[in-house]
């Protein structure tokens, strides 16, 4: 490709609107063209490197023998009321009418659609296991798009599904997307890829991992042990054990605190620290009605989706109680000691496991109590792990205090559905035995976009992109110096240039009239893992400069030896992910 | 891949609801599954060809220097406000408002898209020209999909876009992409593809040609003149000269006609041919309002697109009027003599041109006129070819009456879009000398699935698929004999699937426990072009039997030259598409 064509045009400076690393190069380096809120065209560049990452993704979902299908972006309500999930997803599930008034959405998952094309697929044991994938568009009404393809509307997605006659069955290819998923951020270039224990959320299921890759740009909070590597998403990260903040036994004692109700106020006017201080936080379940009150230490927070799973309640359904007149609750006075609370359900979180003496609303207005022993004043209780883990917690596996908590983009997942999907669409497959089953299923997700962005979030500099070799949009770019004046550079060039595309190699020959400070700029942001500098300073000695990526010195190498040296530095670099 | 864990069941009966071939063959072979009116998934086998005929198109754009990007599918309207088409379009583009109730459409093309990308792109003379291409879904609500995968609702669309700063470099490139076209035709195994002129529509533009598969199935209607060649939709055929019906002129006669208001009940109560009396068809103007007369001979019909090209007016804004009061419309009874039509346009078709003697209706009620002259009777008038052509007419371009008319399917559509898009929207460039121009554009269409199903309807029968060898799902299909009953049979089968296998070939491998019959029959609609059967009755001579596509005998071939054998013939067979 000569680059006076290549479409895309390189900016002079770094875009305003970019808000992290990825999405200021992709911009600036003419990958990507915004068309509305989190809607982006891929421009050659981009596209360029997609198809690259789509095609590695492909050999590994082949590799385990997952089939490719395509199903389509626009589904019917009809079809999402099968499995129930037309009411229970929020507003990010795009709905909307066709010209006959049948009401229809844009697909954010397939798993409805999955099931339903596969209801005459799976009718005899004999055919399970099987697994679909495809490499397909998606949208997703989210409320704040951002971070350029990290968190957008409309994206590409490989999912995959399969469908099992057993818990083992879909363990062991649960296993087989595990190790397919490593190998494909190993050979996109980015190893450092970890996977952790996730909540299942809307998904349903009964296990999950998220790919995480760490780095400052992430939005989720992921928890690692440095000492044994556990590691789990901070919605689901438990602890074994919370130090301490109180020692000693007080006896219990009735403070006047007038019109002090939150946490901030207490510690001002007590100068109690705020870690030995227990509040109340309450919540209301939209679907039984019951108030549910969670007794914490006040330097912690609430885990909700951890206290979701403890209630079993589905997101969205249990929601910060309002205060309302007449229910009984003295709001920003609320303790454990002497409470009445009929028809409340009382959670105590860990925290409070081991503290001998915490300050506690009294159930009254304007007084708490100092000196709470929970087991003293109120009795042997059960505690539940449902804070937010701190870096001081301990290890839930090898229970050492060596947690450390950083953010992460998610860069895959996959879960153990069960047959949350196969049963409510009544999928059924004949046993051994001539009897009716539900079939249990698995599904497997990379956003390829976002993926992409995220090896700019762990390679690239402000500057330069540093493309894994794997997923460069060029092998090879061909940079002269002073190609339009000085016709020997010209000349050589285009020699290589021929020379190494005929050796199937993808190479861009930088044939515009830009100065070498321009084209060494743009080089960087298109990132080619080699780059040939033709200039007549070696040539008189019959020379180029090459660079390869990720060497500091650049080498010198004869005109006729170019080709083969490029061929055995490209091989050198690809295995470095293979 | 082992046929018994291939995703995509044949079904024994031919599908009820199959319209066409192609549809029945996709349903009960296992390719495709109806998620909602005009929306299907693609399972497996249609995914396999499908992925090659994308292949093959991506090629072919590439040899064209035509760059890949991707665009969204889900655009706002104020995109579509740009161009002007968010309001001319009709309820085919699908309308919408997201979470933040901003109005989008789902693109079911993508000029206003590209523009608005390439905006900052073409900012300069030396870009150009340039092209870029997509494969990418669309979603065009179709009052009536049908015929599978032939009219559809949501596709995937390969289209490609070029800019230019002169006439004679869209020419050039239209050159190019119309041979690109020709290229991809052959190469997927429908050579037979004709391109013949048709009308812009709603695309705008100067000049275009579809891409017709001709065959029963198709919706649209060809005229190719057997002796010259000259090929064009109905929608713009024309013709030289139309056969007259009267050639003795006779003098005017008004006669009674009470009540008889339709060309049949004249026909019935005069008993003079219908090719002898002449009709008003009646039009209104939505734009201007005015009323639009013409006049042609009875037995022809208008063809609108013609006259809405003579009128200059868009598509939608020419209707057949409907009888009101006050308009001074003798309905039934309008002629061109005597007529009192202030502010109609009147046009007179070219099949009235040579006619000597007509009934046309005498403009008062209840009265028609007998032996009207039109250029002895009103004077003279100009003549227009608005009529549909018919099997009779003479060919424009080298004057023989050996028109034919066929249907085809339009398997692909290139343009001229001209300045249609980037007028509207703006694009600018700045020329040699320093000036701000419009640049011009071509686009060129192919939809993907709907040529899988051209194929298909061109290739196959009721019960074999017939794939040419450059889409088929699998190269080779390995048909043993009692696979589960033989060990011998199922050893050789092995190991030739395993050696092909080694090879890069795409084999498939027949592992059921199925009878011949089944096998067969469901070898024939998988449609691999090399079908190798394993039986003991060849194997005794250590044989298989090798049925290559096209070819009417089977081959005995030795077990040990079977992988030379298939490789030599697909060879051969890709030397005919290529």
């Amino acid at each position: 490709m000569l680059q006076s064509k290549l479409i895309g045009e390189t900016k002079k400076e770094w875009p305003n609107e970019a808000s992290i690393k990825s999405h200021g190069l992709l911009l600036k380096g003419g990958y990507i063209k915004q068309m509305a809120s989190g809607i982006y065209t891929l421009l050659p560049l981009a596209k360029k490197v997609v198809s690259k990452i789509e095609n590695i993704i492909r050999e590994e979902m082949n590799n385990i023998d997952a089939q490719e299908i395509l199903m389509p972006l626009v589904a019917t309500k009809k079809l999402w009321d099968m499995s129930g999930r037309y009411d229970s997803v929020g507003s990010e599930l795009l709905r909307f009418k066709d010209r006959n008034d049948t009401e229809m959405v844009l697909s954010m998952t397939h798993e409805e659609a999955t099931v339903f094309t596969m209801l005459n697929e799976g009718k005899s044991y004999q055919k399970y296991p099987f697994s679909v994938y495809q490499i397909q568009t998606k949208f997703r009404d989210e409320a704040r798009p951002r971070a350029g393809l990290i968190r957008v509307r409309e994206f590409t997605m490989k999912d995959a599904y399969s469908f099992h006659t057993s818990k083992e069955s879909l363990d062991k290819e649960y296993d087989k997307f595990f190790n397919a998923y490593n190998n494909i951020y190993r050979r996109v270039g980015i190893k450092e890829v970890i996977a952790v224990a996730s909540d299942t959320g809307m998904m349903g299921g009964s296990g999950a991992h998220e790919f995480m890759l760490l780095c400052d740009a992430g939005e989720d909070k992921i928890v690692v042990c440095k000492n044994c590597g556990y590691s789990a998403n901070m919605e689901v990260a438990y602890t074994d054990n919370i130090e301490t903040s109180t020692k000693e036994e007080n006896s219990l004692e009735k403070i006047s605190t007038p019109n002090i109700k939150t946490i901030e106020e207490l510690h001002e006017f007590t100068k109690i620290p705020v870690n030995q201080i227990g509040k109340a936080v309450i919540y209301q379940r939209l679907d039984t009605m019951q108030t549910v009150i969670v007794f914490i230490r006040a330097d912690r927070e609430v885990n909700e989706t951890k206290l979701r799973n403890l209630l079993n309640i589905d997101d969205e359904k249990l929601v910060p109680k309002k205060e309302e007149e007449n229910d009984n609750i003295t709001y920003g006075f609320v303790g454990p000691v002497n409470l009445n609370a009929n028809n409340a359900t009382i959670v105590y979180d860990i925290s409070l496991k081991n503290e001998k003496s915490l300050v506690f609303g009294a159930n009254e207005y304007d007084y708490h109590l100092k000196g709470v022993n929970i087991s003293r004043d109120v009795g042997e209780v059960k505690y539940f792990d449902v804070s937010k883990v701190e870096k001081s917690d301990y290890c839930p596996i090898c229970h050492k205090k060596e947690l450390t908590i950083s953010n992460g983009i998610e860069v895959g997942n996959i879960f153990k559905l069960g047959d949350k999907y196969t049963k409510t669409m009544q999928m059924k497959y004949v046993d051994e035995n001539g009897k009716e089953q539900t079939p249990i299923m698995g599904c497997y997700g990379i956003g390829v976009g976002r993926l992409m962005a995220s090896v700019l979030e762990a390679k690239a500099t402000q500057k330069s992109v540093n493309w894994p070799v794997s997923i460069a949009p060029y092998d090879v770019h061909i940079c002269p110096i002073d190609y339009k004046k000085n016709e020997n550079v010209k000349d050589i060039s285009n020699k290589i240039y021929n020379n190494l595309m005929s050796q199937g190699l993808d190479v861009l020959l930088d044939d515009r009239n830009k100065s070498t400070g321009v084209t060494f700029a743009d080089a960087d942001l298109i990132g080619a893992p080699i780059r040939i500098i033709v200039g007549n300073r070696n040539l008189v000695n019959n020379s180029v400069e090459i660079k390869i990526s990720g060497k500091d010195e650049s080498i010198l190498v004869n005109i006729e030896k170019v080709t083969d040296f490029v061929k055995t530095a490209r091989e050198e670099l690809l295995k470095e992910v293979n």
